[in-house]
């Protein structure tokens, strides 16, 4: 899985039949940085469908390819990428390099 | 999922009979583009089966991998790529970046 | 889907039981390139089999994944490429950057 | 399947339901480097669940795509990276380049 | 599929239980060079498990995705990688560029 923050929407009104009510985020994907103390910006983005209700800002876990199909959102649709958690910590040698309600 | 621009279209006479009436479309691969204020090329293209009758020049979203064959049109087809909705808008951080319609 | 230039063979005698007859294709990577009018190579290459019976020097298309399995030739065995339909014609932007039979 | 060393974990205290008790953890994903005489890093992570108890600091072996639903843990959960081996020796060219238990 | 020379092991004893009793090979994973007269070092390596019985130093033909999982070896397995054949010979543009027992 990979991680990333949720900065955006994209709306399509004609679409695939099955399609109908999911909501596609935007979600620039990020990569661990240790050294520089937490996440950074890969500088690529993907276009996930949101199972577990993620808010503007958030940083999400996203799993890719065909496990992407295995909620009960996008089950039997043609969907490759969907965000299923929302991250709350991130440790990464001992020490919180994320934390959702750091100050 | 990932977005591009519908450039072109392939033709391919001699094909595995399970492809016959597919639509082949030239995707641009796009990727976000916040500071730059919208969608910009990747450089690389793919080609994808059209499931929804997207037009030369429109801005589409594709699905990749197994989830490609999750539509009427590919299911059961040797089918990795497939146009699955045409794009209206996508907003970042509260901006416009795309719109349909503009201009 | 990808497209590439058919530019070998690779023959392997030893190999898994299901793989007997198939042809193994060597595929030369090409990505569009409107402004040089057409082709340009990658650089990289994939060992496809051809389901369709593409000459040497032929301009095919390719799918790869679990969808290079979704012919009757590839069907249930160990394959994650596979060329399913050569190339007559490539048009992008309203020209043609690509014709089979052109002089 | 890759390589990597356990560095840190995850935790989403909301996701989908079929994740609740599987553990995330990140591992830092490594490459041979025969010349250098072991692994090397190669700057990126992925997010995977452990399906075999592996230990902070621990080099593991990982499964990516639809392959890392294939154990009891991961079955039919949206899931696309695993942790399924616990690496003892890696051994190239006859050297051994890694060994857990080297002092 | 992908080409490489087989230049080592890994050895896992702590593992899924599915994965007993299978041979895990690292792969150099190589690219077709025609100007180079034969084969060039990708600088990249996979672990592949191994279903033909390949040897040290061999040049291998494999799978990777769920298409790995196609074998009698793998089936049903966490695996993502799979040898399966061995290769004789490449001939790319008419010459032969490897030839397995060359002298």
């Amino acid at each position: 899985m990979i991680v990333g923050e949720v900065v955006g929407t994209i709306v399509a009104t004609r679409k695939e039949k099955t399609l109908q009510g999911l909501k596609f985020q935007i979600v620039k994907i990020e990569d661990m940085d240790p050294e520089g103390g937490g996440l950074k910006p890969t500088g690529r983005y993907i276009i996930a469908v949101d199972a577990v209700g993620a808010g503007h800002g958030e940083t999400v876990l996203c799993a890719q390819g065909s496990s992407a199909r295995l909620t009960d959102k996008t089950k039997d649709r043609p969907i490759d990428a969907v965000i299923m958690g929302i991250v709350d910590t991130i440790e990464i040698e001992g020490e919180k390099i994320f934390e959702k309600y750091a100050g």
